[in-house]
């Protein structure tokens, strides 16, 4: 029965597959240097809807009904969907997951959602309580900011380390069975909170969780920077991920020469994102797309996602709080 | 491997144990009937803090460490930390979260939280991953109130069929060893949503969750009302409860002998609660305390307990939606 390798890491004893996954991303992101890789890119950030969170709801349903779609499944084939988001009370998830007679566990783990989804998939898959489990997230540009800075009309200026909240949604099938990539190790992220308050640079208050996960995930599973083809955050964009380096580094792990940030990757450096992509849909959309497409390719076996997420809300930040980080790992790979 | 029963109803291989379960609870609460079955109750609802939110996450930690001291356990004994609660971006949870050192995933379940913990973590525990899993959940009227509805000051008439916020927070010990009840079904909630749009009145727009996730749980396990010594409900109250009986008889069910509701039990009929208790910390505390103190007399060896949560959000009700609902319910049993 014993799952665990060393404190923290599971390493699954039949590694569940990610048998599908699917994205659906705003105009924005589709003009990015990643667009070709997501399923579908919407032309307006409104998507025939009355308001952007009616508009995210959309596509986090449809990524579930796209997923559900490439992997031929029904609903009732799914014993769980697994989903949460940005939105107060995870409204996005919890109307999405409406559509959907699937039993649903929602999440909270703000932009690492969908690597706590697929960890918590493989772990249901694994330990024989599902034969199909779907993990799903959604962020939009447009409900964030509204909701956890300023109203987007006001035209506030934006400090340079600050991030663009991706709009976009994505859904993943974890499977006992079929082909694909397989989830082998699942490293659960703790609460790291350095003391940083600042709104406008989640990556810097994001990266010692991150790294504090990665040292874990090395430390247990006996493997180092050099045993994955590619390492890859969440959305510590480009402030957080130069420091993510740093603090690796001063543990004794190089990650200069395989790792990258889903929020580096999904914009181009003229889109004028500032430090780069943030949001549940950064890493979901990155890893549905870019990440499984790597993953098909010989020369990638592994890949190690951390999804990352800033555990805070505008209450806590008026309160005087600081912000409560944290970083899960999942360890995907070609067997 | 395989751990289900019928469709949707997990019965467990090695049922995993509630270990011990702590409880705090509000100066109100406390002078409730159930009031000598917690373990510690407040002189007043700020408990020290500079805010209601801050006394939430005091209280949500305080009971963490109360379970842990009680089943003799230091943080690095137990693997994952299952936590969530009502407040925005789930903050008493994550806050709550950084002073342990123990791998976090965060829920979102509404009042359903501490049964959607429950049945995590009973199946991370079966399933192998961990041999210690604590679910934990808060709420706070102060905090509850003012983000959902109104300003407490303001002093707005609430109609009978509102309920009444129940201030504490409940940790749970789930382990793979020890003594106590022990977790030997779950049956996860599906997303039921009847077309209802009253916040004032979430009992009615939750019953029919409730009684979904139960009609699946006797269909799946060949149980019925009978095979239980009691079967409570989260925060139903007096409306929700009332539905759910109706709504259990027109489908062959007779809950009429051995049913109740948390939100029933948690105050007294001159406590002006109106239709009687709600949030997470209501089928949390009344879990911890009078449910176990239940399960300890000879007489009582099954209890089906289903968290009920109603999964909206002001700016959902403001969007003009109506409001989604889950129950996911748990079977606790002297073995």
């Amino acid at each position: 029965m014993e799952k665990r390798v060393g404190k923290h890491t599971i390493m699954f004893t039949n590694p569940p597959v990610i048998a599908a996954t699917a994205s659906i991303v705003g105009p924005k992101e589709g003009r990015g240097p990643l667009g070709a890789t997501f399923d579908k890119v919407l032309a307006d950030t409104y998507y025939g809807e009355s308001s952007w969170e009616k508009a995210e709801q959309k596509m986090l349903a449809e990524a579930i009904q796209m997923v559900l779609d490439k992997a031929g499944k029904k609903p009732e084939d799914v014993q769980f969907l697994l989903a949460g988001d940005l939105l107060n009370q995870t409204i996005s998830a919890n109307f999405s997951a409406r559509k959907f007679n699937i039993p649903f566990l929602g999440l909270y783990g703000a932009c690492s959602t969908m690597f706590e989804g697929l960890a918590l998939a493989a772990m249901l898959v694994d330990g024989g309580f599902a034969d199909n489990v779907i993990a799903a997230t959604s962020s939009h540009y447009g409900t964030s900011e509204r909701q956890y800075r300023y109203p987007t009309e006001q035209g506030t200026q934006r400090p340079m380390s600050s991030q663009w909240t991706v709009t976009g949604a994505a859904a993943a099938l974890v499977s006992r069975y079929g082909e694909g990539p397989r989830i082998t190790h699942a490293t659960v992220g703790r609460v790291v909170d350095m003391g940083l308050r600042d709104a406008n640079d989640m990556g810097s208050a994001m990266a010692p969780a991150a790294v504090d996960t990665l040292v874990r995930h090395f430390q247990d599973s006996a493997r180092g920077p050099q045993d994955y083809d590619l390492i890859v955050t969440g959305d510590l964009a480009r402030v957080g991920s130069t420091l993510a380096v740093q603090l690796a580094r001063a543990q004794g792990y190089d990650l200069s020469k395989n790792y990258t940030d889903c929020g580096l990757l999904i914009y181009a450096d003229d889109q004028d994102t500032h430090a780069g992509g943030s949001g549940c849909a950064c890493s979901a959309v990155v890893t549905a797309g870019h990440l499984m497409q790597q993953l098909a390719r010989p020369e990638v076996k592994r890949i190690l996602g951390i999804g990352t997420g800033a555990l805070f809300s505008p209450t806590s930040i008026y309160q005087g709080e600081t912000i409560p980080c944290i970083g899960h790992a999942v360890a995907l790979e070609q067997l």
